[in-house]
């Protein structure tokens, strides 16, 4: 099967390639594409086994010369090199003489045979290249420019006296032979056992058909000829401006190769680069009208911007190809907006066209450019965005750091694949070795993580993990340092930060993205500080603030320690009555910054001992400041030792045991609430959440008690508190019972990161160990810890989430562990009918985006 | 509602209460119950509420006196005392005197006026003693027999006139009148909140029904009259013997309360107890008969053994009630089969009445008669057999302890209702204080676990966890004790024990329980002395060998830890060759020992750093024996620790990062086999099992190379080598993906500690510090550790048992977990269709009769 290039017929890439599909679009749309044919793929793989390529049509073939070029499916995954100026004959190349000169026929005819000799034939092209420089060295010149017409005639001859020694036939003289071979050896090397195992590799399927396209040629040789690619829009920003490059007197790829220097598009490109040699602007103004009336024709009729292959012929502009236009990840926003805002593409379309991890780059904090800069290293600024973390040496310190939820800087000689994971898990990386366009940099621009290479000025000794700077000073693993990928520098500390100005088009797309999305969106904010954020990146409220976090302040953690090391209920009650107005205080100030968006407050989580010092001179100080024997400290600190800290005696385990605690959360709760809705006359209507649970039982237990000081604090404020009590569901049992606990719930959100954890059964603090290796032998198609495992954890969502509606069809359902700011995972909660998804504040973008996808392709 | 206790109709306990019920059942069989009526548990409500009496049958009341009797539907649930005697008035102790002497009559119509006022008129019945200790006073006697006529008039003339004062009215001369008021005061004390409360703690429902027994009196008092209880079967061993108690001249329970020496039933019982007073089958041969008479047809017409109350009333016997006969747990296996051999049950009932805990104690080893005893405390034996283990002194220390698989004995000073749940997890029991009834005693004897109690010889510091012995000798935590409840002896280490000698009853009903089995039974043996005890039990095969017990012994544990300190996969691969011949042989043993039976043998599951030294001199121990630098032990050690061992590296994560470790063990499992099939001729088909499965690729990997273990076996041994692989299924995402793992699995064997472990996300060597809270609140109804939680980790075993069978018809299911052992969960199991459930050897016969059990229940 093959099409015309100008058929009518709607034309699939499955069946045509995606190169054929796209020039057969550009045809409809009436731009300048040269005439011509595409094989199907089936044709080519019938052509493959044997059968005769069917006939081409005469206006084709008759009188000029045709390029062939393959057309897979997807371009990614490669295909033969195309082949031009089929047709090249003895007889031809006198006719073309006359056209564009001997010499240019000559040139052409002699590039021909080569490169049919060696695609057609497989002879060694190194024949060919030794021919070339015998000859140069026969005639005692340094370029083919200083041979003589007859050194190139003579030159001509040998070729086709090498071809028919080593094939055993003169070079084919009649078009539709060289037509066919071309055809018939682009089809078998399709088929060759390399080619495949290569494109396996990056993705095809085991089918992945090649299609073919025949075109008559546009030549680029004569007057006013030649060859180049334009785009439209600007690589780095996105914004609409026209430049490329072009090389007279050239065909196909020439413009690239870098053989001549090229000339640039527009005289503003020329004079930027510094460059002599005119524009193509300056050497054919209508030229330039053209190409951007082709521009505008491509945008609005195929959606996009390209980069467009074109050939000049004596003038006349042909389109050779055109690919979606180069674009860095901040330019794809502007360039969707552009076309949105010029009716190309819906809106609905330019969301999504964005990858929403490509957000990243608009998100990172820089240094505050009046902060004081304490440099230790100076390097390349790899990765724009500043980053603040403790200082780790391995991918795995990485990782287990991202576990512990504490921001680190990835410090390495160079990095390579293996790193990769580790760059995943780090805020920011330096590296001592490697320029721009090393591993890291590449990497680190791709993550959108603020990065500084080839800082050669620190000397780094892995094995005994410590930095030295030129002056001799030390830095350890755990110490905080700053990277500045925009300006390559590594600082001591955390200088303090701002945030970037989210402007343009990131803040069109997002208001795009918020009138799109049919899923809420909400921040994980534990301080003041990330609710802030949470509020500048417009969430919907918070959907995780956990409680624990408060306690590690100087102030506090003693008297929690009190708290934990009292003897008998009296003692803990009155060391939590010194935690309460502190605690009321925390919520307060969020309450007063979130101004009536839902807040939810898990109730304290981890286990006692986590608040307990280790070492046996912290332990002595905490004895001597509470005038305790040490032993009892020890003996305590030993009596809540766990094996399994994070299968033990925590979360609502603690508030079913200890119930003090969460009553005086829950009267810290309430009194904040009561106290921000007097102050501020909006209702605070907290979310309070209990972890862990297991049982229904214990959610039973829990919300007996937190209903009595709910009623307490009515009473003694006088005012009509409104709250709601639902469940962190972490536990797979939690899952399976959500019909039970949907009955004494408002609302359960799903902490993915510990049932994640309990249904593999596998520790993300430990599992640094060998998830690396787990990745690379395909166990796990992807870390369950950063997309979501569909097919268990998923399944058990899926089921809580029906048990929990059929049992109670207001059930809120929401998703708080990390997995909220991963699209894909944001994509199934919105299919699974959750009513939002809460992620770190700095994922908020993405998170938006994100839904707004989910919801365009869920609604559609 | 009310009956005649003749009547034909069909009793329900339900309706008349389990002593009405069983009454009308009596009168059926045609033995000898006093005529009455029977008002049902609504009558009753209805009584209590204010409706009249109804009127009962004239031939009961006229003429004679009554007896009313409580009957709740459980009798365990309490009811109202007995009332006897009414219708004595003025009048009838005139006639009463002339049957049975004037004494007699006086005395039990002042009785009756006693236990009429302080039952229906709630009189104090310090009144009455009173009266009667003036009476003895004034006459200056010391006991009622030596009070003359006249003293005794007088005694009832005070009594009536007491009652006439505290009333206000005489006592009530009208039969009928008094009838009712008993009825009516039982009616209403059944509904007060004092016995309300009682009976819910003991699990009556909210609606439980009191049913009302109205009888003719079998007097007991007059000539050849009396009363007493006798049953047919021995209350310890169960055989056939008939036995009891009789006292002349009594009513009622009266020969229970030990005012005065009962009479033995038979000669030999007297002779034994060396008593001088006559039995009753001496005064009255022939009662004896007719009671046998009555314990044979009662056995035969109501299929079991019972005790009878009676009374002789002037020779003539009366059943006054028939109680299920004492027997202690021992005893119930041979009473079950005698009344099973009598054909008076069914053999499917026999196996059905025995509780399969109470197997227990036909279970416990004995200190072989030969072993040198090093006895260090001596008490009372309060619990037979004898038990090894190291030294708890907390129910917390013995859950944790079990938890980690070590047998111990828990020593307290005495122990409370809080250390049930230690008792549970010692093996033996120990304790300073408490005699024979004390509390350990008691519950000991229930668990059928070891037990010495009050030896008082030893000195417990609890709060320096040290026995000191009169000597000095000092014992600590951890210590290797044994205890030999059958001796009342504490000993020094592990003398050698023997199997009790399980013979008659309990291999008889072992044998009918395999008859009536339909699931198999297998033991989860880790050694060779594992699986002897395990084959002496008769199981199906092994379920579940542990094979990182085997690496723990002095000769290997070097070795392996060579292995794990090694720096190359080469250094591995050479150790691993030196554990290769010892594994084998561990099998070799395993596969002789199991002659053929299946052996499910587990790959290497605990994480590798449970195999290094923890303290720092042991450490230098190995770096010295491994000529290695300390650092590089610690180094490794560091290197291998774990936040959570539980959720780490372990499992199939070795399998799959260190494959030279299964690979070992496959070989050794295949060389083994090949071994034994040679030298035994019975084809080995050793079952290969996978840990800690979370993806099926886990399993394909292993599998992969244990295929090419396999073959290179067969090659090399020249033999045609079987063999099965198949998973433990321990995550809860292993039991969603059962449907995968099916594809790649021969069997599936679920590992419900674990299972439990991660769907609770509850480590249980951590649990103990809140399960006793736990279950108290009814958060959890039973330690899901010990009963399989059907609501969560149930429906976990259910979807994956229906998932693995569609996927793969031929699956075999099994339990491993310690539930294996459970008999609910063994029912769950054969209602989930699995094949086989595998416990600890000495679970063996209680899986066993549950099984049959759950077998006979399903399949009925």
């Amino acid at each position: 099967m093959s099409i015309r290039l100008n058929s009518d017929t709607e034309v699939l890439a499955k069946t045509f390639g995606a190169r054929g599909a796209r020039l057969a679009l550009m045809v409809k749309l009436g731009l300048p594409v040269p005439d011509g044919v595409i094989l199907s793929s089936a044709t080519v793989q019938a052509i493959a086994h044997g059968e005769t390529v069917p006939e081409i049509p005469t206006e084709l073939t008759s009188g000029g010369l045709l390029s062939v070029r393959s057309s897979p499916e997807n371009l990614d995954w490669g295909g033969p090199n195309a082949i031009l100026n089929i047709g090249m004959t003895d007889d031809f190349v006198k006719t073309q003489s006359q056209k564009i000169g001997v010499r240019g026929a000559m040139d052409l005819y002699r590039r021909f045979i080569q490169s049919y000799a060696v695609t057609v034939e497989h002879l060694d092209p190194e024949y060919f290249e030794n021919l070339y420089y015998d000859q140069l060295k026969l005639a005692d010149v340094d370029s083919e420019e200083d041979l003589s017409d007859a050194d190139l005639s003579s030159m001509l001859a040998n070729c086709k006296a090498l071809y028919e020694e080593e094939i055993g036939s003169p070079f084919p003289q009649d078009p539709r032979a060289q037509l066919h071979g071309v055809i018939r050896s682009m089809a078998r090397a399709w088929n060759g056992p390399t080619a495949k195992i290569l494109r396996l590799a990056k993705g095809a399927p085991e089918d992945a058909g090649l299609s073919i396209v025949v075109q008559k040629m546009a030549l680029g040789i004569g007057d006013n000829s030649g060859s180049g690619f334009v785009q439209m829009v600007d690589e780095k920003t996105g914004r609409a401006r026209i430049w490329g490059r072009f090389l007279p007197q050239s065909q196909g790829q020439d413009a690239l190769m870098g053989l001549r220097t090229p000339h640039m598009i527009t005289k503003a490109e020329r004079e930027e680069a510094g460059q002599s040699v005119p524009s193509l602007q300056e050497i054919s103004p209508e030229t330039i009208k053209t190409l951007q009336d082709v521009g505008a024709k491509a945008a609005m009729g195929m959606g996009d911007a390209f980069q467009f292959e074109f050939t000049i012929e004596n003038g006349e502009v042909f389109l050779l190809d055109a690919m979606p236009a180069k674009r860095s990840a901040r330019a794809s926003l502007r360039v969707a907006v552009d076309l949105a805002d010029q009716k190309a593409i819906s809106r609905d379309e330019a969301l999504l066209r964005i990858e929403p991890r490509n957000l990243v780059e608009h998100l990172h904090p820089q240094i505050d450019p009046h902060a004081t800069r304490d440099v230790f290293g100076t390097g390349l600024p790899a990765s724009p965005g500043a980053a603040t973390g403790k200082i780790v040496f391995s991918p795995e310190a990485a990782m287990s750091s991202e576990a512990q939820e504490e921001p680190c800087i990835l410090v390495r000689i160079e990095t390579s694949p293996e790193d990769i994971r580790g760059m995943h898990s780090a805020a920011g990386v330096l590296t001592v070795r490697g320029g721009m366009t090393s591993h890291a940099a590449v990497i680190a621009r791709g993550l959108g993580l603020p990065c500084v290479v080839g800082a050669g000025d620190l000397k780094l000794n892995l094995q005994k993990r410590i930095i030295t700077t030129l002056d001799g000073q030390e830095f350890r693993e755990g110490d905080v340092i700053t990277v500045d990928g925009t300006r390559g520098q590594a600082l001591i500390g955390a200088p303090k930060m701002i945030l970037p100005e989210l402007g343009g088009a990131f803040l069109t797309i997002m208001e795009w993205a918020d009138n799109a999305r049919t899923i809420g969106v909400r921040a994980n904010a534990d301080t003041p500080m990330d609710a802030r954020v949470a509020r500048d990146f417009k969430v919907d409220g918070i959907g995780l603030c956990r409680t624990e976090h408060m306690f590690f302040e100087e102030d506090r953690i003693t008297v929690m320690r009190e708290m934990i090391l009292a003897n008998s209920e009296a003692d803990r009650r009155a060391a939590l009555d010194r935690l309460l107005p502190m605690q009321r205080s925390d919520f307060v100030e969020l309450f007063e910054i979130m101004r009536g968006l839902p807040v939810t407050i898990r109730l304290l989580d981890p286990p006692l001992h986590e608040f307990l010092p280790h070492s046996r001179d912290e332990m002595q100080d905490l004895a001597e400041a509470m005038d305790l024997p040490i032993s009892k400290v020890m003996a305590r600190a030993a009596d809540l030792k766990e094996f399994n800290p994070m299968l033990g005696k925590r979360g609502v385990r603690l508030g079913v045991t200890m119930p003090e605690i969460y009553e005086m959360q829950a009267r810290a709760i309430f009194e904040a609430a009561a106290e921000v809705t007097k102050s501020s006359g909006a209702e605070i209507v907290p979310e309070v959440m209990i972890p862990l649970v297991s049982a229904n039982k214990e959610v039973e237990l829990v919300k007996h008690r937190v209903d009595r000081v709910a009623e307490e604090v009515r009473v003694e404020k006088g005012t009509a508190l409104k709250f709601k009590l639902g469940v962190m569901v972490e536990t797979p049992r939690a899952a399976l019972r959500a019909g039970d606990l949907a009955q004494s719930s408002a609302f359960l959100s799903f902490g993915t990161n510990d049932l994640t954890q309990m249904t593999y059964g596998l520790s993300r603090d430990d599992a640094g160990r060998f998830m690396r290796d787990y990745i690379n032998l395909d166990v796990f198609h992807e870390d369950p810890f950063h997309t979501l495992d569909l097919e268990g954890v998923g399944e058990l969502l899926l089921m809580a989430a029906k048990r929990g509606r059929e049992a109670n069809s207001d059930l809120v359902l929401g998703l708080c562990g990390e997995h909220g700011g991963d699209p894909a995972s944001v994509r199934f909660c919105k299919v699974a009918g959750f009513d939002y998804v809460s992620c770190s504040p700095f994922r908020v973008p993405i998170a938006r985006l994100a839904a707004a996808q989910a919801s365009i392709l869920v609604e559609s």
